[in-house]
């Protein structure tokens, strides 16, 4: 089951550098594992902001919130969620 | 080059049905043709929503505009774009 | 799996009577029957307006769009959704 | 007498580790017993957010003040507060 | 129990004059035996809008809403509502 | 010449425990005595939130604003001001 | 006592040619009868909009209104009001 | 050349009080002199907020970008400019 | 003098086809007569949205007034405007 | 390819004043070698405000982004932007 989701991190500006620097690396390795497994199916950079818009195909919500709840970054971003499904214009059969 | 696109369909609630069934069945003629090409790479309906999150791939800004302006439906159409790119985290080589 | 669900009805001021009269008997058809098989747990009046907040218990997103998408009303709605899960603080052991 | 609330949380990221877990180990237990008295019916969480959508019982506005202001998170969440009401396509004969 | 219920009215420019006229009678009347009643304990014009700032004293969220939506203009209007009580800083022993 | 006044108070987190009982206390006693004195018509808390609505009754918009901006909570508080006047639908003689 | 007003005027593009023309006509010569008594002291347009920011001189709330709400164009407009005085910086003893 | 500004300040609650105290001193001595210059030609205090708005008269927009940058409180504003020119219905030959 | 535009046209979906055309046209020639004379010094269409960003180059408010609220599409369009003047990071000597 | 960024910079109250001063030198140098390379082809400071109106060219969405965020004021800025093109009105070939 497909969520559109926007994260967008505002790490404060009095954050320590080395803090910032190991949570960052934490969250990077934690999303690749989530990719990897097929359940981060989507990450791109938006151009010009400390954010991105993802696709993530999860089997429930409950699923879809233990893993954002789980980001190193979480307490630092703003998330917005949409569940997606195929669109009827879609030249595929799945809901890739 | 990548870009993600919202549109929000507000169809006027006179216009004729035989009208707007017309148009739909355009629209998603030409959004088959631009999908099989692999300009306009994913589309996703919003649940709840007359509206989907696509993600287009042109070779610059000006095709992506002659692609959206040129939507059978667009002038009933609010539209938001926002260029994307791989992001860093991506575990893969290209922007998929 | 559970959804949040607001929806504000907008009806056009210059819809026949008769004709507004004929879809809010089929929307409330719909909604009852839908309610009586569990899928829509929950629906509530907002004191002073137009809306309802709904609560819906369906497979996927897939359902709850067919579901919202097949409202007599849905043309004249404005409809947000929000995925739901059990609260970690619920005495409850299910999602109720 | 129903109420719809939502709270969002925000934490303030120098809040002190052990005084954060202090306070949210309140917050259940306060939530908890409120829940088994019947007064807060409902309570989910939202995907991908440190946020919850609660409906309320209670006998009067003061009530529900007191409640909500009584919340050992109360001065670090936003809430919004609507009056609900038994909606007129309901199958049940209250407001559940 | 008191409400604070803020009314923007909003007539089409091509409602017949007439039957402009006839409603904003017919509300005026309305709210004038509500006012007689105690329930619509004040209304106020906001200067510069076509709008008021009423409170309203009722038994419940249920009666509230009947008040609201009996309203000849309801159609034609924009309204909010939100839950009032007694202010800790308040002289008077009641919430007048 | 009555003002309609919404204030919303946004204690700091890290403003000291002890200050803030002491301002809350003086800003208490001022409201109080405006009260007696007849300018500060009406207070009530908004279900919920630290806020509240109320209604001054004042010679100009100079006594208002000597009013509001002497509040000790004045720079911690959000305020919203709007100009009320006797509504045409009003029961009343004068603007109570 | 001193008002800001800002005015945006809407006409609906289907106002049959000769009445916007008529309409216009009287709203300047409102305007100007009001301006020649002192009570609308200043007028200015916006650049780009068709929107003016004003400054009335009333003697309270009421007068406000009665003038506000008697502009020919009053119901193609939005209108937001609020209530100046003396700024302490000012070099001149009153409001002007 | 005129235009149109409004002034919103927040001074941060942990400015030390001397310091809050010497640039508002500054800030009134810079405004003096730049309404005696007949460049800062009206400021009014909007009652009941930390605010104010303003005429300005310069000869272009650099002079004006030079009077607002060069504020002593400009770090703490929040500053909305409009361009303003003389109004069609206005009375008098020139922009005041 | 500089001025930043942004200029979102919305059509109404029942103006005339014929009647669209003609105002496009003479859009386009006002727009291109401006850009001769080097007062419209820059107009860039904003991909995916009916609507252009543009740069004006008139010697005061007035003229800008003139040109904008002369444009043939003016009464169909919403129109932002922002005062611009030389960047001091600017590696030339003028506002190019 | 174009793109209109806007930039809005907001320095933490906090910060020392001689790392303002380091890092504002940087962003200048920054800026003023990419406009010397012609990908940074306007900058506009907005009057009255700590912000500019830039238009870039570059060769895609990923030089686009690698520009901004090695901006040294990146993480006290808020950016937005949006891809523009030749416009069908321009009276120049080109998009410039």
């Amino acid at each position: 089951m497909l969520f559109h989701v926007r994260m967008d991190v505002r790490l404060p500006h009095d954050l320590p550098q080395e803090e910032a620097v190991e949570i960052i690396a934490r969250e990077k390795a934690y999303s690749q594992e989530l990719q990897r497994s097929g359940k981060w199916r989507h990450i791109w950079r938006i151009a010009g902001e400390y954010a991105n818009y993802s696709v993530f195909d999860v089997k429930d919500n409950t699923e879809l919130h233990e893993i954002l709840s789980g980001l190193p970054l979480f307490k630092f971003m703003h998330i917005e969620v949409a569940p997606l499904l195929r669109h009827p214009s879609s030249i595929r059969g799945d809901d890739t």
